[in-house]
């Protein structure tokens, strides 16, 4: 194997991504410098995350460069080490990219996390164990506050961030709701992930019809709301807030040619007097090691479970991100890379 | 004085408030029971809350009743009282409502504040030293929790409340400034009021253009925003939030036929990881003695000066009312009532 495979981000997305927005490029294995290692990577996780990165917008991180392989978190197996801290051998989850091997130097291994615990499955680390659990986690415990008694709604319920915040959720004596998009993803949500109830939103047109059917299914009100999707379905969830009430904003959608979707109503938030927080995992680094305790704990003895829709091979990534960013897939979306 | 005046609620609003609305009577004087005190009003407050309560909607509060005395602060002298608590002579602040004599049962008087201090004005214990000041106080301490050396932005910068606020967060070393509406609000602002700057949201057609413009008056962006009106204002100010940014939402303007008024990027929650929180003063009552001391030493002292636009007598009051929703009074708006 003297070559390997990348997909790098060809130009920036007018509107929806599309896939002439990659390009696939084979190209020379690297050579190792002293303190690097090269990771074959066994799976890439494909997040929404992502989708913001491709702008060249102002947010909270850097854009994606042009040309540079396309970022991404990465599970695999060191095939080479000029390092002394990793050997070959060793399994680690870093942050390797779009591609089919990552050469990490020194400096790109601050975010490198040897796995131990290999009786639990390798995607995982990519999931419930990796950056949407702990997310999961950090905005239900340290935004949220969910308290046992409360009511908690959590949107893109059935994805990787969304099934762990409302199992948790269920964990710590809360009544769940989950919000998703169709059918088979209620019904995954309510049968296997053990929700107390899910709203298929996609049946309702308007935030106040959304708000009344919600109403049904949360008959105390709503206490917290972890928002993955902001747009018309925050707008339902925050009519029917109670008393202080609150939201942790982990994710928003803008509308298809870029422009911001506007909050329809928000004197709710003084009507209610809500608390609205926006928060990035990576800014409480502090707080990983605890979640990282109990959701492997929970994973171990089954309390918590996921699914995966899994593609298979490099090549197949922009249209699995193409799918992740329309909600066909269910559960954690990755890209098999062996 | 067998008889008073009162203003009692004749019509809710539809749209703008009008006059006809309100109703000036002329009634018998009340005849005490046991326990009760009747009060004869100085001042009455005006306050933009009393908009919301004029609606039939759902709100944090109860609406006022039709045919019943408009709600409102007061401040005044007890003139007959069948309470051993209070005696005659003695100087209260109370829920009086727009009324020359007001009755106070012993469930009213749990509302009650009892006047010690007669060198401050009477009226101040309806602007700085009541309601108005105390919302000033917690929403900057308790809320937004300002600091040295942060940024400051508060709208309705002239107003009851703005003013005490930018003023405090003076006296806690952060750098203030005031969003007003017109030249001369904006001079109070800041050579009276000695503001750092002012910014006359009227100059301003859209939230992007206000957002630039307060960019330069805050070059190190804004750590925290008092909020008193919403809109475009609110808009604009989030555009220019630093990371980790706070708002206190303690008054929101709806349009004009009641519709709400959307925010329009509420991405930016999430891209400046802000905290969006309502919050109203009578939920707050446990901190009061602590604001209520601090706002005491200033105003003694004259770091804390107001201004008041006063109407006379209680038939001025439904006009009175009606500018101060158009933003024509300076500082605190005062009925005068003796």
């Amino acid at each position: 194997m003297n070559t390997y495979q990348r997909i790098v981000l060809a130009s920036r997305p007018q509107g929806e991504v599309q896939p002439s927005n990659f390009r696939l490029e084979t190209v020379e294995r690297p050579v190792l410098q002293a303190g690097d290692i090269l990771v074959r990577n066994h799976f890439l996780s494909l997040d929404p995350y992502m989708r913001g990165r491709m702008s060249a917008g102002k947010s909270y991180a850097d854009p994606q460069p042009l040309d540079a392989p396309m970022i991404g978190g990465t599970v695999g197996e060191i095939i080479e080490s000029k390092s002394a801290q990793f050997k070959v051998g060793e399994f680690v989850q870093a942050y390797g990219g779009w591609q089919t091997l990552s050469l990490l130097t020194p400096e790109a291994q601050t975010l490198v996390t040897r796995i131990a615990d290999t009786t639990i499955p390798l995607s995982a680390y990519l999931g419930v164990l990796g950056m949407p659990g702990q997310t999961a986690w950090i905005g239900l415990t340290d935004i949220l506050k969910a308290r046992a008694g409360e009511t908690v709604v959590v949107s893109a319920a059935s994805g990787a961030v969304g099934s762990v915040v409302g199992q948790l959720a269920k964990l710590r004596g809360c009544r769940v709701v989950g919000i998703a998009g169709g059918a088979q993803k209620c019904r995954h949500v309510t049968e296997t992930l053990k929700f107390d109830a899910c709203l298929d939103y996609r049946q309702y047109p308007d935030y106040k019809r959304l708000a009344s059917a919600l109403a049904e299914l949360a008959p105390k009100g709503v206490d917290a709301y972890f928002d993955n999707v902001g747009g018309l379905i925050l707008d339902g969830v925050l009519e029917h807030m109670n008393a202080f009430g609150r939201v942790a904003v982990c994710g928003m959608i803008s509308g298809y040619n870029g422009e911001p979707i506007p909050m329809a109503n928000p004197l709710v938030i003084l009507r209610s007097r809500l608390s609205i927080t926006g928060f990035i995992v990576f800014e409480h680094r502090d707080r990983i090691p605890m979640a990282q305790a109990e959701l492997v704990s929970h994973v171990k003895s089954q309390r918590i479970v996921t699914a995966e829709t899994v593609a298979q091979a490099l090549e197949a990534a922009p249209e699995a991100f193409i799918g992740l960013l329309k909600g066909k897939n269910l559960g954690k979306q990755l890209v098999s890379l062996i």
